[in-house]
């Protein structure tokens, strides 16, 4: 864990090459011409190359097949199909390692923690002492590397579908695997609708979604009868944060999960978003909710990780999440206001 | 201007395309095999092919010449070299129209509302009954186009340098030129710095740098005696707005030019930043100072857009600003406070 404290730095000094030589127009353009030539003209390669590394480069689509983020790859590290999913893990030029399930890229070493902080302290600095978590997905171990800054916390299960994404990023990714040591962590590999439903009711004080994108394994993730289940595992008042895409891309999917949740939970239902620059549009959000019982106010967190005694356990310093950025996150641009019906 | 209400939601479908057909997988990669071995084996190709549109691909490097952004274009519809710089502007399958100086992107059609907004608003939001206001650069109009929604400003001098950039984005982007029909407007076409040594002292309540990217005709627009001919341009307690890059990137950039700030402005100085899909990294940041004088509280806002009669002059909807966005921008993440001291 040495040398933690410099990790913002060494984060920013790594990506900023095109500060050092003083002009940033003077690197090189990554896509050459040929290859534009043959985008154009021959269609069906696109297909071929579907969601792959192709001699040093990786490309994810973005919004649409009109968009595309494209990182240099120094080495892949790892490549195969688990039950579920494709897993690849990159060294890349820009971001350090990557993790890549089924062609999306989940995380980079460089900028997960905005992510992972958020996703785990925007629930968990909303409540009082929470002391059970249950994490869906998450087989990175990030989101429990972050529950473990909050002492009150007594018991951390995770169910995650797909032993290899645990497998991998212990090997890859220790920063984050890290998560997994804790000794309040409960590993379960399996379906988390089947978990839940064998859950006793009212158990947890707070539930963290962190899945893929509803595609593929993580598809149900976004249907009523895992809101259901979820909601019956929480104690009145618990908390769920849910993953929930971004509102430049995908408005109409978050419009529908944020109804699902206005059925479901009858407490509070609030969406919030962070910055994340490997993720499509730079945006991610998040819809947190609560069950009916002590009234939750998301907004103002009212455990807030400056006074948290462990907040830096392992001498880990917090990249992006504090308290102001948890309330700033909240604050939602007018036509996602007007847009979404769900957030008036 | 009929129509413009719709503006975001219009926006938002366009960039929806993979939620249309309900699995953002099958949309085709973007960049073919052949292509990423080209780029691997040949790279003589990439310096050739720098920050051009070459059959049917627009790519802009980001971070390093390790990460690009790509842009499909539909039509290529006006490319030409001024005396200052490349001005090319295409149709994109994905953003609409797309301006672009220099190989690097300025603004697209669907997300250019994020940074006319905040950097217009920011600062004229901060401060009682704006009257005259200065905007440098800033040639495409957008911010003359915000500007426009303050009833209370009775002049906007402009001074861009390119003539083209005006020209091009007459022609090309009546939604943003159409600042420039505001009577209140006076262009001058010319050297910022110049314009800013012959105006009268203590002139101006607000002045806005929009400027491009600090190389090529704008590299002298983050050195200190511009900020010294800014601040003797505003009246005490008046406001500068700078666009100051990103946090993910250009943390020292951004640490220069807040330092040469403090030394220079004797009233406050804040960094604030937004979301912009089409920029590097996700994130457009501001640098906002203010003379000495009347105290100014960059962070709540004293004169809120909600409030303003004229604020939807032309009918024209806000996409991103409002006051809880205004507030939310300020607040930053836990590396940049420790890394940028002058945040401290």
């Amino acid at each position: 864990m040495e040398g933690d404290a410099g990790r913002g730095l060494e984060c920013q000094r790594t990506m900023d090459g095109r500060e050092s030589n003083g002009n940033k127009t003077s690197n090189a353009v990554v896509i050459p011409s040929c290859c534009l030539k043959a985008m154009a003209s021959q269609p069906e390669l696109e297909a071929k190359c579907h969601s792959t590394v192709v001699s040093g480069w990786f490309s994810e689509p973005q919004s649409s097949s009109g968009e595309a983020h494209s990182l240099k790859v120094e080495n892949i590290l790892f490549k195969e199909k688990s039950k579920y999913q494709e897993v690849l893990v990159f060294q890349s030029a820009a971001y350090g390692k990557v993790l890549v399930l089924d062609g999306i890229v989940q995380l980079t070493e460089k900028d997960e923690c905005a992510y992972q902080e958020m996703i785990a302290h925007l629930p968990l600095c909303s409540i009082k002492s929470p002391k059970n978590v249950l994490v869906v997905g998450g087989g990175d171990g990030g989101v429990l590397r972050e529950i473990s800054r909050h002492s009150s916390v007594e018991l951390i299960d995770i169910c995650e579908i797909d032993q290899m994404v645990i497998d991998v990023s212990r090997k890859f990714f220790p920063e984050l695997a890290i998560g997994f040591d804790d000794p309040r962590v409960h590993l379960h590999v399996g379906d988390a609708i089947e978990f839940l439903r064998h859950a006793p009711e009212g158990k947890y004080d707070a539930v963290i979604v962190d899945s893929s994108d509803p595609v593929g394994p993580a598809q149900e993730l976004v249907e009523k009868p895992f809101f259901d289940t979820i909601a019956r595992a929480l104690r009145p008042g618990g908390v769920l944060c849910n993953m929930a895409e971004s509102w430049w891309l995908h408005t109409h999917l978050i419009q529908d999960m944020l109804s699902i949740c206005h059925e479901v939970f009858k407490g509070s239902v609030r969406y919030a978003w962070t910055n994340v620059p490997t993720y499509p549009s730079g945006v991610i959000g998040f819809i947190l909710c609560s069950t009916e019982g002590p009234p939750v106010d998301f907004v103002h967190p009212i455990n807030p990780i400056e006074k948290l005694e462990d907040a830096l356990i392992y001498r880990r310093e917090l990249g992006v999440y504090n308290s102001e950025i948890h309330e700033a996150a909240f604050a939602l641009p007018s036509f996602v206001k007007r847009e979404v019906e769900a957030l008036r």
